[in-house]
């Protein structure tokens, strides 16, 4: 029997994934595997690039939400749902509760990027935002939901969100098969941890020699303490970093569970290190990436011995980025031309 | 019979395009068409956007480069072939030929983007700089083509081109079928109009009441002219615009016929439209789209009332930009975010 709201051993495999994807059918968009001799040339490796920057709602996000709703008994459907989010979660279930017809209230910090808010409030859901700083998210999103009897859509740290998610890691395992790669390396940027279970536990599943790799910013290194440590740790404050998106306090205690059984590596990149990764994503491939999105390309780009002469898959896991943040990630890239 | 090199009435049909899919198989890449509700709303009508940027080498040129280079024998592939471009064309022929083993030589013209002839430049092939103010690309090619026996690849006024091209079309019926979408009209930026009779041949034979409509540069409107008058109409001076990709001198023959049979419009853009139009699909897809392939949307989203309410697939044609007009892009739109 699987336990949803305990946070104790529990199965998560392959097989939740090909429910959630069977579940979500083409609701979902299936988003290209590409790769660029250019880029090869670049990182010293064969690099294939998930770009799920082209889901709906232009993160990954939009995968577990949809999921969690369908999931959700029409009831609970019809009362409501409510998300608290650094963003692109909040966006991605304003969407899908639009999409399936059902109230969504979001719950954001004040400090998301303006593109951020306005998304989610453009699909109708009602938006409330707090201070990351002083107040605690899910304290906040609880208060909210229990009076008018909302569905709480946890971000990462549930088994419907994390199958969800773990679609892009079977639409990767697909995409590999049709080109006949084998990667040695995975690697997917991570706050709670939600994307990297599922997609590692896709990935594993046809993969077992593959390296699994959560990519952080330097300072918000919650899972790799997690990892190390084995309970979910807490970053000690919010990290100083462009990489909005994978900023949250703590680790969830699912994903972590599943990260650790599947033998799950860190690694670390700083602003400096990503927004070259961003600008290298618009020359090579032309797709614009937002900051955490280009967090393990920009892994696998500062640490080219790791990687060198071999197959690596990155997730750019979303694009939603202000103006200002992109265009100072195509200053701040030595054009390399000759 | 095919009568290739002779401007008189000929043969181009959807079995054409088949055979150049055939040919091609996994070679090209699958570009995805998308769609977003915030689009549609801005647009107001239902987008679909072919996001032939994201083909290999950052354009759909690609698909006819490659075709001819398949379509030679192995004697002429291997002695060579030669482009003359304004960049894409010939980024996608060194691609191309570097792919099959086979010398290429591409002649640019020195207006042409850094990033263009870079590009071309990387994949191993030879340069030759010209200006397109005083000279005629098509002399300085055959200038060089004909004492080394390589073999010309023409821009657009070729049906092995024209083919390969329209593999883009090939694929938007396809996946316009799997979403039960019947096209009301479809945009295709235009130069020589390889593109346009690629695409629209592929279109008109599975939706014959698709409207079809080639855009051009204020100021550039050969093919717009060639249409009204049956001749291909060169432009009288190299137009000011931004949209570098489509402002060749003239419209090609083939291409011009087949146009004129199938019952083709035109529409003219500006720079000003087509800035905000790359914010766009900055915005609401994540796409980095070069001007000239953000000009069928900024089409659509200047004429609203011409398309309100149908059922619209534009092309993105390319995405090879430079980072300042880019960052021009971002910052020529209001934000609309309230």
């Amino acid at each position: 029997m699987r336990v949803q709201n305990a946070c104790v051993p529990h199965d998560f495999h392959l097989n939740d994934i090909l429910a959630a994807s069977q579940r979500l059918g083409d609701r979902v968009r299936r988003t290209p595997l590409l790769d660029s001799a250019m880029l090869d040339a670049r990182a010293g490796c064969r690099l294939l690039v998930k770009a799920d920057s082209l889901q709906r709602t232009g993160s990954f996000k939009f995968r577990g939400a949809l999921n969690k709703l369908l999931a959700l008994d029409p009831q609970a459907r019809e009362r409501g749902v409510l998300a608290f989010s650094s963003g692109n979660h909040g966006h991605a279930v304003a969407a899908a509760a639009r999409m399936l017809g059902c109230p969504a209230v979001i719950v954001l910090p004040d400090t998301a990027p303006q593109v951020k808010v306005d998304n989610c409030r453009w699909w109708g859901a009602e938006i409330v935002l707090y201070d990351p700083h002083r107040q605690d998210r899910e304290v906040v999103g609880r208060e909210l939901a229990q009076p008018r009897g909302l569905t709480l859509v946890p971000p990462f740290d549930d088994l419907d969100i994390m199958a969800g998610q773990g679609t892009c890691g079977l639409e990767i395992c697909e995409q590999l098969s049709g080109l006949a790669v084998v990667p040695d390396a995975v690697l997917v940027a991570c706050s709670g941890g939600g994307l990297a279970s599922g997609v590692f536990t896709a990935v594993k599943a046809h993969h077992p020699q593959a390296r699994c790799i959560v990519v952080e910013p330097v300072g918000g290194e919650k899972m790799a303490r997690s990892l190390a440590v084995g309970t979910p740790q807490r970053n000690a404050s919010v990290p100083a970093t462009l990489m909005d998106a994978i900023i949250g306090p703590v680790a969830g205690a699912k994903p972590l569970e599943v990260l650790r059984r599947l033998g799950t590596d860190a690694l670390q990149v700083s602003d400096e290190q990503v927004l070259p990764a961003m600008a290298t994503l618009f020359d090579t491939l032309k797709l614009a990436v937002e900051p955490g999105g280009a967090a393990p390309l920009a892994a696998v780009l500062s640490n080219p011995r790791e990687f060198a002469g071999k197959s690596v898959v990155v997730v750019c896991s979303g694009g939603n980025v202000d103006d200002h943040v992109f265009t100072r990630a195509l200053a701040s890239r030595d054009l390399a031309r000759s």
